[in-house]
């Protein structure tokens, strides 16, 4: 895949090579961005450099890379250098979700960089309007928040802080359209921004399902797959109701969010869940079990899954049809 | 495709041939059923049968008729008259939401049939409990819930009233699985089933977001296209959970909990919907707007789309691995 770009772009600054950063940093020389990538930690060069490597070799192995792998790993530059980061248009820090070292990490940023570079953090945690006041120009910092696999999902959600301004919004928005990403803005800074916080709306009415003996989680799980699974890559939310006609959406409201849940209290399963310490996949227990083979199942049934939907979803591009209407 | 039965099944008896009722009918005949289709209204019967063989030709457009055309409607016969129900093993009303005219249908099954035979509904609005209370044997009435298109769609949902007998769910499972599906088993009767009623939860939470100004309605859409829908049809919810390793899940849960909305009020946007008459596709007007062309086009990219994930979700069975695990 090529960026978009007729010049070579400028390089893009990564902070952390965990496997967060490791992937964004393929992500970014799939589609031919320099990247210089600076792993603070001690160690973290040599391991972020093979998991990097990794990563861009699963690129190539998904037909995502057009010319020879050596062109791409020529983008790229790893140390221990913030001072690395000074060319670049845009430094993304990926590291730990702890707000103190963040701060830290801030500062070197800020030491090394122009002016007009972008300060960037993927945190999925910490609101983006208290990361901002830790820099010093505000209106120049946003979230950028990468789904997992970086190279091989479509997603990328721009997080604004009350300070970011519109210009700095434009100029990643931009930047994402070049790195093959569908990006969503977040205008305000939403606690768990908005798919997980659909999710958790999801969660709270399923464990309150279960928890009063309704239906099982394995239940929940298939009609998830199969049956949203069947329409929410093509259409989304409010697409999928336009799809479906809209007639007996209102009355249905009505009836039915009287019945959801307004709890706010822990189910008992994910009492269960935190006092036994379960990992999922990662130690085997969780909602489900998993031997040590079946997880490392999961985990390529997950890369296959990613490469095989991304191509699904690339199919049907947002412009397909549909303009936003008078009500949105 | 065949089904995994020897010898010949009996008859299944489809009562109502709209949109639904047709798909359904197509869907059985794929997988080699007999189907005694019946069509109630005055010239439904002829326009059922065209909207049977529409549904059938996709069927074999999406590859998935391994024998003659002509073999799979040998096993259908569509006609006005009940008396044609009389061998089925199965009977299901596929006819408007409507309660009073549902009761003069069952009687009308009710009066042919023999004592063994189930009955079911697809209704997705009227409450199994409430319905089964209309037959003569309720524990042997039963909700069966297809997606639509049914012949493209592995989704079922088996939904069971109060005095649904176990025998009659797991006849109903062993039947669902011979036509292909993946069933899923409500044990209760959930106002609004699983999925719908989960996705109501996720509607409260976004209308309230869109109408305080955080986002809007296309950026609600692509998160749940490009994020939730890189995982969903290969994991649902829970697995997704054990997937991320549950290390956040708790205190996550604790923090956004009380943040979600709990209004039963209708959002300003839906009360337009409904004002304006906004029917989707079906008039070019709802959340978005479509012109005819572009409706024509959703529809088809729909049919194909379900093709694909189809053939995606089934590279991805159930029992890939991880059993329910304790907490379950």
């Amino acid at each position: 895949m090529s960026g978009k770009m007729n010049a070579r772009p400028a390089a893009i600054g990564i902070v952390g090579l965990g496997l967060m950063g490791s992937s964004i940093v393929a992500s970014l020389l799939a589609f031919k961005h320099p990247v210089k990538a600076v792993a603070p930690l001690r160690g973290e060069k040599e391991a972020g450099y093979k998991r990097i490597l990794e990563q861009l070799l699963l690129c190539e192995k998904f037909d995502m890379l057009s010319d020879p792998f050596e062109t791409y790993l020529a983008l790229l530059t790893v140390s221990e250098d913030f001072d690395d980061l000074k060319d670049c248009e845009l430094v993304v820090e990926c590291i730990v979700e702890d707000i103190s070292i963040k701060e830290v990490v801030f500062k070197k940023i800020a030491a090394v960089i122009p002016k007009d570079t972008i300060v960037a953090s993927n945190t999925s945690a910490i609101p983006i309007s208290i990361l901002q006041k830790m820099v010093p120009d505000p209106q120049r910092f946003i979230g950028i928040h990468w789904a997992e696999p970086a190279f091989a999902t479509r997603f990328l959600e721009i997080v604004c802080g009350n300070q970011t301004s519109e210009a700095t919004a434009d100029a990643v928005i931009a930047l994402a359209l070049s790195w093959g990403k569908e990006p969503t803005v977040l205008k305000k800074d939403i606690r768990g921004f908005i798919t997980n916080r659909l999710m958790y709306a999801v969660y709270r009415e399923i464990l309150h399902l279960v928890e009063k003996g309704d239906t099982s989680f394995a239940n929940a799980d298939k009609c998830f797959r199969y049956d949203a699974g069947s329409w929410m890559t093509l259409m989304g939310i409010f697409r999928r109701m336009d799809y479906t006609g809209l007639r007996d959406c209102f009355t249905a409201y009505r009836n039915i969010f009287p019945l959801l849940s307004n709890s706010d209290d822990i189910s008992p399963q994910m009492q269960t869940i935190a006092d036994t310490r379960s990992r999922g996949i990662q130690n085997g227990k969780g909602f489900y079990s998993y031997t040590r083979d079946e997880a490392a199942q999961w985990s390529q049934a997950f890369s296959v899954f990613n490469k095989d939907i991304f191509r699904l979803a690339a199919n049907y591009p947002e412009h397909l049809s549909g303009e936003e209407g008078e009500h949105t």
